[in-house]
């Protein structure tokens, strides 16, 4: 086991996780847990990967809602599109949930702009994105803002018969466009908010369309047990978040039955990657009360990236 | 190969399937399919296991409106509650798909018939339904009547490096009370229709609760794409149905830009099942024009139960 999250520095959270999964795989143990129920929830932005200026997904958006402004100039009346097109992200700051703003406005602004499209089409244009875009103060592809050991550790409870899930406020396709290369999570295994669909048959046969419109809940806060529910249907016993909208996630795990393990990630590197609490006060009080390991990226990590 | 499908007769059927399986799992192939794609998408009722005289979960549904109308006699009002409480199985036989019925109303009884239960209560009630409760023809546990070449058929399917779904119009929950067991098929891989759920979080964590309302799409017809792509997040390339509500869903497998196979299973043995077309005609059909399987259960098949 030494060679074990190798990206994480020996400390008391290292030593909790490992102790963990051993205890819950040994047979012998009174806390052994079947395969079956080894359910592992761990949501994306801000715990697997990088959320800050804004959230990865709303770059993809942005550019969007630029080119959507560009072929009709009177949706510029929106504010958001108007941001959008002028490049002002201080718009963007303020709706995002750390800053206060309201999820469910963002997602909608996040699904409306692509709205309309077949979903085959989306999954190219987020592909295409995914491949190509750098984020402004890393100056990478986004999809190499992945942070190393939430990987190793995901790959680690894999190997030690978990199920290992994304459950995240982001969108679900979006996410799955990439959570096999970045992160060996299988599509089936991403959950997110979701977009409503619907199947329109053609002569060439059915083709599943992205309608406007959010599904109910979206994936944080209180809808994220709905979801693990609707695409899981077992409780987790591990769950690792980074916010207030994991808050319930990480509570649901200590309801299995099993021996289970709660982990928030704490932002206070401002140096590798951004420190900040903001949006996660509530879930750091919590964590306290009930047994939760904080972890954090500056003392536990060998390296973010 | 010899032992592959040992229940199912020497007949085209079977040697379409291993053929399908043999060329697409064969790197050496030019229709080889990756792992990751090989996606299986199998109906339940009616194609995994019996659902006459009605659908297995109308009776879980008639027991417990029953029970309802027992404690609270003014439900007496609504035919439903009258028909479950004099058992006048002819009014379920009625809202039957099969019989012409609409689907979302039966599903709306369904499911309203346990809303307002904590999710871990229903699992329960159902898990102890399947535990107990015998078909009237046959005399047997409802889970004893699957279609043991189905299952056989998904067990191959695994084998052979398949991701194995249920895809069905009954209610997901439902099915994933026995899913692991009688079939092989993990809960997360089990796709349905839904009741709406909401979490509330009370002073021991949060709940997930069944909610009165349907969550639409029903994972019927053109329901089955939308859902598939929810749950799934990638086209099947093999799909078995066995009605109207899966013409949809078989097409769709034809859509994956890879070798496919869809399979519709035939209610032709009276004797040792049902027989009837009802309810499948559109889709026996297409099944000609578009050269999907047509499977017999009375030619096929060495056994049924």
């Amino acid at each position: 086991m030494s060679e074990s999250l190798s990206l994480w520095n020996e400390t008391p959270a290292k030593k909790a996780i490992i102790n963990y999964v051993n205890v819950i795989s040994n047979p012998e143990s009174a806390d052994f847990v079947p395969e079956a129920e080894r359910i592992a929830v761990l949501d994306n932005d801000g715990t697997m990967w990088v959320e800050k200026p804004v959230y990865v997904q709303v770059f993809f958006v942005i550019d969007r809602l630029k080119q959507l402004a560009e072929a009709d100039p009177t949706l510029l009346d929106q504010p958001h599109f108007k941001a959008a097109a002028t490049g002002d992200l201080t718009y963007f700051f303020k709706i995002d949930p750390h800053a206060g703003g309201d999820i469910k406005v963002l997602m909608q602004i996040v699904f409306d702009s692509h709205a309309g499209m077949s979903q085959d089409d989306f999954m190219l244009m987020a592909k295409e994105f995914m491949e190509t875009a750098k984020h402004p103060r890393f100056g990478v592809l986004y999809k190499d803002l992945t942070y190393k050991p939430m990987v190793e550790l995901a790959r680690y409870l894999g190997d030690n018969g978990f199920k290992v899930f994304l459950a995240s406020g982001g969108g679900m396709s979006f996410m799955r466009t990439v959570s096999e290369e970045i992160y060996n999570i299988p599509r089936e295994r991403v959950i997110g908010s979701n977009i409503s669909f619907e199947t329109r048959m053609t002569d060439k046969g059915p083709v599943v369309f992205r309608r406007r419109g959010l599904v109910d809940p979206i994936d944080d806060g209180a809808g994220k047990p709905v979801n693990i529910e609707l695409h899981i249907g077992r409780k987790p016993i591990l769950a690792a978040g980074n916010s207030d909208g994991d808050l319930h996630m990480l509570w649901l795990a200590q309801k299995s039955g099993y021996r289970s393990l709660s982990l928030l990630l704490r932002h206070d590197d401002a140096k590798r990657e951004y420190a900040y609490d903001e949006g996660s006060e509530k879930t750091l009080q919590m964590a306290k009360e009930r047994g939760w390991i904080v972890v954090s990226m500056k003392d536990d990590w060998k390296t973010v990236f």
